[in-house]
This record gives structure tokens, C-alpha cells and sequence, in this order.
């Protein structure tokens, strides 16, 4: 038969990370597209023991949980976790979800309805985009500096669009890295809270802070969520994620916010899902407040690699191919976001790139439109011996590209 | 602020399901209401066992995978174990989902615009229900017997109202329990197939079988899906689940049928959630494939446990207090669906059971509307003495409030 998809189902259309995806797992590819963790950091022996013994410790632990997510875990996450970063959440302020890319889509399903306008931080996540396209959202982006969005565009985008959202990541977005600082912040919170925007506040990578502080990083950039500080009926949905703390294959994130949100995003997770795996979420309750497993020290150590990483791709982007790029050296994240040489073009450079056996994201999967200008190179998950490889490859489909031209 | 929620977003209203589950998890309530297979028959040793070899033997486990699911975890499903069923699955027709709920709901996504009419085995699973009000579809029942969906009224729903899809569990309907005979299943199929029509299949309830025959009960009772058998551009969606024969909580179900339409789905489960859990698709495939685990046996096991169960359910609804209630006594599955004496209403009767501490499930959640002349009754999760005590509370319940009117 001739199916006939719904009208928003061709905004899925495939992405090139698809094929990077299918290569890199046949070994054929060095891939800096993806925004994955090390895994040979990830704490096994500690998971395994975590997972033996909850298995065998109840069997409830194999059956249909809470459409919220398992309560304990809930509980650690509102407690001394979120407390530290200054985060308050109350009683049904928080729902565990298959990664916070489904928080995005579950709030976009119950907060917008086709034609709604939605302003981003931009660039922004290639997830961000593609959940508001499926919900027939008009997607507006609001200019930033190194500082964070630029609160007169931001202004002058509110007044001309009325917008229902606002869809961030102040600490390390994905891609720019960019880390914002307190009082743009503040003024961001202020302008939306004065026109009743919501702001949805990506945290997922904020813990990958590699400067040194004597406080806590949090107290130092707290996020828009702790700024608000209010705990029923605020203007920011705080989300976040355990992908690039602990191990993604756990698929859990969370949204926090005030419990009248939370409770129509639960319903419809019921609706979409049930409930994520209760069973993981077990798991990472007894990895974080039962075994030995320090997520602090877990965090630091991460940070001292992907700094080192970063470090190194950085040396290697001075190399003379990328004569002409440019980029702000992030502070923390999993990505440096690069202004490409004048002339060279994201999609054409990955056939180029792709030929030779290496992958990077092209800068349009993270616009609304344009982006051809840029790529996105992550820096976390390619050990250094496949980044020194990797960024070689690069720059020879850089030269190659440049003298083609 | 003010939350102003999408037009859709009323559709999730809170099911009284919710409180059900509350309660009962602070174990104050026999719950009859729910779809939980029997915790106590979970393998459980050999899980923890699958567990921990999987997380220790390779931090891939741990790391994001395809969005599509598992590799080896779909060839096993497509391998002996579809193939016994006669369901044959091309490369590409096999997405993992989290539970049968998200094939529906991505399906739904990628399949329906707001106002497209969609068919319904009536009563029918109130997931489906929620997922397809939450896409706003139009949903029109179809009346049925013991046999099936009645084809006369089949062909007259799909004359008057032009439908792009039809759902549908001829094996073990969520309500009903009912077993749709072979001509039926013909004949449903064909008429679906000469109009176009897009059969949703729902096989979660299809291994729950309790008769005993020569032959494997899939060749007696074939699917649609085994019945149409073609590889591409099918009339077929196949959709299911390990939740009802190894463990709800690993939320692994599939959906297979025609590449293009799996590769839609793909597309939606990638921004929906990127994918669900790896490690779970993982553990499933080693407890399947390299432990000693035999899954018939186990359905077997299950099957054994849940036909008494039900007939014990069958034998304490013969007490004087359910005279003038009626059912159809199912040959598989989870459920009673049974009308009540006259007079009675599901949601009246709802409050004065809980107040009993006993819950099950009213049926106006099952239905388009109305509904209110029955219960569904889950005989798979109490043990014998919950079954017992539960169906007492019940009668009480239920003489009480005959008494009263």
C-alpha cells in the first residue's frame, strides 16, 4: 500500500548522523560528530555490582514502576544533588524521562500546539529543533555574544513574535559551549519572567565545568531555575540528564519544575510510554546513594580528561589547514563550535570528510537556517590517539577542500 | 505564571489509574485494575546473572546505541522466534520501542494528522485510546463478537468514514480477552487491504495462550500480519512486547512490518527520546540467546500459573452477589471483561471498592464512550490469596451497592 505519513512526519527527515553512525559502528570511521562520553570511563565494575544486586534484592524491581520515575531516585536527585547547585524542587516537581531530549519533546506536546513560537538560543541542539518542528512550531532565534543571549534582541524577538517559550542552555550549550555569565542570566530571567515566556533550561552538560573555582560552579553561574527560586508557577523548567554523567545507555534524564507542569508532562508520558526503565533507575539510585560510586569525584575526573582532550584538539586546530577558522575556547561541554575558512561550505566538507574516514556534525543541524559556516567538533569521546588521528584526517579534507575551491 | 497548555493537553486528564497505583504501592490495596504480569515468575537469578556479564564485558553496553534498537537483539526477534509464528521481517522492518505503548504512539505521530479517522476494536486498551486522542484523531469503533471485528460493520464504518488506520488485537484484546477465529482474521484483512486501510496489530497479549494444541497456537491463530505476508509496502503494523512474558520494567517492546514505515518510526523514536536502553535491549538479548533461559517454557510456565488464576476468578464471580452479571470466559490473556448487573455503574462502583481497599479497572476507560456497564479484571498479577480477598472485597463492594440503589 501507499502510506500516507502526516503532514510534520517529512520534518524527520533522516540526518546525515544516521550513516556516521552506521559506519562508526562498523569501525570504519573516526567520528567527532556525536556527542558521546568516554566510555572507558564509565564506572562498570561498580554498575554491575549495582544491577546484580538490585535484581536479586526484589522483584519489583522487574515490574511496572511509577509513570514519574522511581521515588528514591527522585528524592536523591531533590535532595543534597540539587541542593548544592542551589536548585530547589518540591514534592511532584520532578519526572524521570528516557533522556532530556524526551523532556523536550513531552513539554513541547503539552505546551504547544502548531504555529506557537518558540525562541532559541542560537545555535542550539539538533534534538532541540527537531522536537519543535514535529510539533509545528515557528522557530525564532535570538542572538547572542560570549556572554549569553543578548538581551535587546531578545526583547525586540519577544515583542515582535510573542513567543510561549524560550528554549536555552546557559552553561556549555550544545553546540556553542557557550557558558553565560551571571548578569546576562539575570537580565534573560527578568525578560521573561516580565512576558510570561517559559523558559526551558537545558543543564545536561552543565556539571562538565572544567575551570577551577573555590565555590561550587553552581554557585558561581547558578542556573535560571535557582535564580527564579520559586517553587510553584515559575517561568523555567530545568532539565537535565545523566547520559553524560554516568552512561547514556541508562537513557535517564529529568525536567524539574513547578508540580503543575510536571503532572501534565507525567501524563503524557504515561500516554507515550508508560514510564522509562524503572530497573535503570534502580540502578543509578543504588550506584549514587548505595555503593561506593562518588558522582562529585566521578564528575572531577571527567573533567580532567575532556579538559586534556579539548586541550589537544585545540593544539591541533592551529595546524596551517585551518588558517582562517576561528572559535571561542569553551570552558567546559563536549564541543568546540567552529567558524570554518571563508568559501568552505559544512555539507560539502563532510563528503570530503567522510571519504577519508573521519565524521563532525555541519553547523546546519544546529540553525534554524543557514549554518553552513560552522561545524561542531566534540572533543569527549574520541580517545587522544583517534582525536590526534581524527583532526589529521580534518585538516587534509580542509586543504584538500580549500585548494579544490 | 499562567501555564497555558496545548489544546490536546485536556486529553490526559488525570486516570483514576494514577491514584490506584499510589495506593497500592503504599501497599493499602489489592489492585485488579492493573496490566501486571506475576512478579513472582520473573527469572530473576538468570537476570542478574545477564546483567552482570553484559555490563562487565564491554562499556559499549554502557554508551548510546542504535536508535533502531539493538542489532542482535532484533535479528533474534526476526530469527526462530518471529518465524515460528510464520511472521517474516526484512532488514530494516524491526524497531525496539519503550513497551508496545511507544510503537502506538510513534506510529500515531507519523501517521495521523489532527481530524484523520482511525478505527477501533471496541472495547479496546486505553493506552491506545490516549495516544490516538493526543494526536486528535477521530476515533470510531467497530462492534465485534466472539469471532471478531464483523465485517459487515467493518466495511460500512470504512464506507462512511474513509479511515487511514484500524487498531486492533485479534489475539487476547486488552479488555476482552477475545480470540478472533481464522475467517475473521481473513476477512478483516482483505477488507483493510482493498481500501487502503492500515492495520495496527497488537500482539502484546498473543503468547498469554492457555489451550493446548498439536501444533504452535500462531499456526492455528495466525496474525494479520503472518496472514498478509509480504515484506514490503504491507497493509500490517506488528506490534509487541516483553513486558507480559519476561519483565515489565526492561520496557522493551517492537514494532515490525514494511521498512519505510519502520524507518518513519525510526526517525520519531530518534527525536522522541534518541533511543531506548541499550543495555536493556542487551540484557534481554543475553537471557534470550546465550543463557539458559528458554522463553517457551517459560510462557509456558506463565500460562500454567495464569489459567488457573483465572479460573479461580471465574469460579468466585458464580457467588450470588455478581447474579446478573455476564462475561465471555477468555482462553488467554490477562483480563475478565465483565457486565455488570444492570443498574450498576463502573465509576460509582469504583469508589465504594476502594473503599474496600480493592480497585479494578471502570470500563468507560476501554471505551469511545459509555462503558459504564463494565469492569476489567486483572487475574494475572494477585497471587492466589490476593485473587481470593480481592474478588471478596469485590462482592461486597458490589452487594453493597446493589443494596443501595
Amino acid at each position: 500500500m501507499k502510506y500516507e505519513f502526516s503532514a510534520r512526519a517529512h520534518t524527520l527527515q533522516s540526518s546525515p548522523l544516521l550513516s556516521i553512525r552506521t559506519q562508526m559502528r562498523r569501525g570504519s570511521l573516526i567520528s567527532l560528530a556525536e556527542e558521546l562520553p568516554a566510555e572507558e570511563l564509565f564506572p562498570l565494575s561498580l554498575l554491575a555490582e549495582a544491577a546484580s544486586n538490585v535484581i536479586t534484592a526484589n522483584a519489583e524491581a522487574l515490574q511496572y514502576g511509577d509513570p514519574a520515575g522511581y521515588g528514591p531516585l527522585r528524592e536523591w536527585l531533590t535532595g543534597d544533588w540539587f541542593k548544592s547547585k542551589g536548585v530547589t524542587v518540591n514534592e511532584g516537581g520532578v519526572l524521570l524521562t528516557t533522556g532530556s531530549q524526551q523532556a523536550v519533546d513531552l513539554l513541547s506536546r503539552v505546551y504547544l500546539d502548531s504555529g506557537d513560537r518558540v525562541l532559541v538560543e542560537h545555535p542550539t541542539s539538533p534534538g532541540c529543533l527537531q522536537a519543535l518542528r514535529m510539533q509545528g512550531a515557528l522557530i525564532i532565534p535570538v542572538q547572542g555574544d560570549r556572554e549569553g543571549l543578548l538581551p535587546d534582541h531578545l526583547l525586540s524577538q519577544i515583542k515582535k513574535y510573542r513567543p510561549k517559550m524560550l528554549f536555552a542552555a546557559p552553561s556549555f550549550s550544545n553546540p556553542s559551549g557557550n557558558l553565560w555569565s551571571l548578569e546576562r542570566r539575570k537580565e534573560v530571567l527578568e525578560l521573561c519572567a516580565a512576558h510570561n515566556v517559559l523558559i526551558v533550561e537545558d543543564d545536561s552538560y552543565g556539571d562538565l565545568h572544567f575551570e577551577k573555582y573555590d565555590q561550587h560552579p553552581a554557585k558561581r553561574y547558578p542556573s535560571l531555575y535557582a535564580l527564579e527560586n520559586v517553587s510553584h508557577g515559575g517561568h523555567v523548567l530545568y532539565i537535565g540528564s545523566f547520559s553524560k554523567t554516568v552512561a547514556p545507555a541508562l537513557r535517564t534524564g529529568w525536567a524539574a519544575g513547578s508540580p503543575e507542569l510536571i503532572s501534565m508532562m507525567s501524563a503524557a508520558k504515561g500516554m507515550a510510554d508508560w514510564q522509562s526503565s524503572p530497573l535503570n533507575q534502580r540502578l543509578l539510585y543504588h550506584l549514587l546513594d548505595v555503593s561506593s560510586f562518588d558522582l562529585r569525584e566521578h564528575i572531577a575526573l571527567l573533567n580532567r580528561e575532556y579538559h586534556t582532550r579539548l586541550k589537544l584538539m585545540a593544539e591541533l586546530l592551529k595546524r596551517p589547514a585551518w588558517k582562517g577558522s576561528s572559535y571561542d575556547l569553551p570552558k567546559g561541554g563536549m564541543f568546540l563550535w567552529v567558524a570554518l575558512p571563508q568559501g568552505l561550505d559544512a555539507n560539502s566538507l563532510l563528503k570530503c570528510a567522510l571519504s577519508k574516514g573521519v565524521a563532525f556534525l555541519p553547523g546546519p543541524l544546529c540553525c534554524v537556517e543557514g549554518g553552513g559556516g560552522h561545524i561542531r567538533l566534540n572533543f569527549s569521546h574520541p580517545g587522544r590517539d583517534a582525536l590526534l588521528l581524527g583532526m589529521n584526517l580534518m585538516s587534509e579534507a580542509v586543504t584538500e577542500f580549500t585548494a579544490r575551491n
